[in-house]
């Protein structure tokens, strides 16, 4: 595929057509081949999300929008279709946010409006979040919130890839982002395709780098986010919000107001999903939470396309209502 | 291996016969392949305990003590023998520590004899440590420090087995430890063979376990422990020690004395090994520190088979010299 900026249409796509289908840049096979899925059916879709064919919660949301689109081209029946999408992962709100915003026009050109508004979002919120940086800015990062998380440009690493064209970026440690190393094959194969210096380390490895002095601010992306400005988001990022608070080092969330979810009061209400002990590994009695809970007190700002909210979180989200 | 204590001549061995040779369990091969590797020089010695055949810090001891005494008995030059062997890793000051003990009578016997007294302290430093823990504690630990890395027994793994013999424990969560899963792959290997329940998790997960109370204590082994009882050891330990504070859970190393360096005064003084990043992954820009440091400030007790070290430690390991 090169190198260069991933085109939202290469990430996830409706064509047209005889049959009609969803096509996704297959981020399980990523970075070794760089293959297409396509989807025939809103269950192909649901089950894409759910093997994480496709992930990110806004990635997510775009694609089930564009599989409630395909029933709806297909004459099938569009509650059962918003049953199965909606059910395909549990934490991330942006399912069930797109959803809601087809579900009184489930049109492909709906679908594509609010891919199209997604990115543009990304843009935004990048901006936004580039403010807080300084020149020279040494970034941890932590699963992928690139383009791919998001059908284009990316949250945290939309953030990071705005500061980079600011000058404010030096380079980005990357979390390999253990069990199924988003961070290693999805953050690193981005990074690399837009010539930001970066170096992969084992998550175990932040806190060290943060006690190095190697750290000057984390950054990340977001499944849920309460009322209150807890945010659910891969397993790890707790321990790096705690780390950096440790270190005194800023922790900084990007994300879209399609991943704030005010009817939710705190992260205590948010469901975690805990994914099958094998993908940790086949061999030994294991656990696999997929995502944490970051509570509000130790991210020091949430970004959104809308600006910076800065605590008390309960205030400054209640304007998105 | 069918199942329980795994033998201290299973994990390391002098044979005599012709030729000598140093037998070693290979624990890069397990849980998959139960194999050894015959050593015939303490040049393969060395290469065994660099490329991680043989690793834990008093098992590097032991084996470099016996690849000493194999150099001896070959009538090879005993200085270059140690140079050798002392210098296969930088960070765990047992090569040293063991290679010192033999300098004046590098025979098999007093190899032997120091294979000995290391397993014997690992059973008095578990009994020291046990004295710690409550009933009904669920701990949680990092890497492998069961017998396969102190050639019997072990520390930490040895204090928990200690204290599920004395009732005292109900199960363990397991770091996976990456990127060479001495967790997942010896941890749990060991903890199955004994019967002790647990569970494998990602080492990202182990803040939201915490956080989730389900976490009573941590202990980890040591690869050195600086006069003011700054310990390095594997790579993530430092971050599980400033979650375990955070958390309000008390932090314990589990170590002998061939362990603590009071030659070198702070965590500031000890080399950290800096492994391939093709460890880490063969893909991509990668660091790899094997090791970090821990301040004494956030470390709870230091159990050594003296007993139960409390800060200040620059005066309770002082009356180790």
């Amino acid at each position: 595929m090169g190198r260069g900026d991933l085109e939202p249409e290469q990430i996830v796509r409706f064509e047209e057509g005889d049959p009609p289908r969803v096509v996704l840049l297959d981020q399980r096979r990523l970075p070794d081949e760089v293959v297409e899925l396509e989807c025939r059916s809103a269950l192909e879709v649901a089950d894409a999300i759910r093997t994480l064919a496709v992930r990110g919660a806004p990635a997510i949301g775009i694609a089930a929008a564009y599989g409630l689109a395909l029933a709806a081209a297909r004459g099938d029946d569009l509650g059962a279709a918003e049953e199965l999408l909606g059910s395909a992962r549990p934490t991330a709100v942006n399912l069930r946010w797109a959803l809601e915003r087809l579900r009184h026009d489930p049109s492909v050109e709906r679908a594509r409006e609010l891919h199209a508004e997604e990115v543009e979002r990304c843009r935004r919120m990048a901006a936004h979040a580039a403010t807080l940086l300084q020149p020279g800015t040494r970034a941890l990062t932590h699963c992928n919130t690139g383009g791919l998380a998001t059908g284009g440009y990316g949250t945290a690493l939309g953030a990071l890839r705005a500061a980079w064209e600011r000058g404010l970026l030096e380079r980005v440690l990357v979390d390999e982002t253990r069990p199924l190393l988003q961070g290693a094959r999805l953050t690193a194969f981005e990074l690399e395709r837009l010539g930001i210096p970066h170096a992969v380390i084992a998550d175990s490895a932040a806190g060290s780098m943060m006690a190095a002095g190697e750290v000057d601010c984390v950054l990340t992306g977001a499944d849920r986010i309460a009322a209150n400005g807890d945010t659910a988001n891969k397993i790890g990022t707790y321990a790096l919000a705690v780390l950096a608070r440790h270190h005194g080092i800023p922790m900084y969330v990007v994300a879209p107001t399609s991943t704030v979810d005010l009817g939710t009061p705190t992260g205590a209400e948010i469901p975690i999903e805990e994914r099958s002990p094998e993908e940790l590994t086949a061999r030994f009695v294991a656990r696999n939470p997929a995502f944490d809970v970051t509570p509000a007190g130790l991210i020091s700002a949430i970004v959104t396309e809308h600006g910076v909210h800065l605590a008390p979180y309960s205030e400054s989200l209640a304007v998105l209502a």
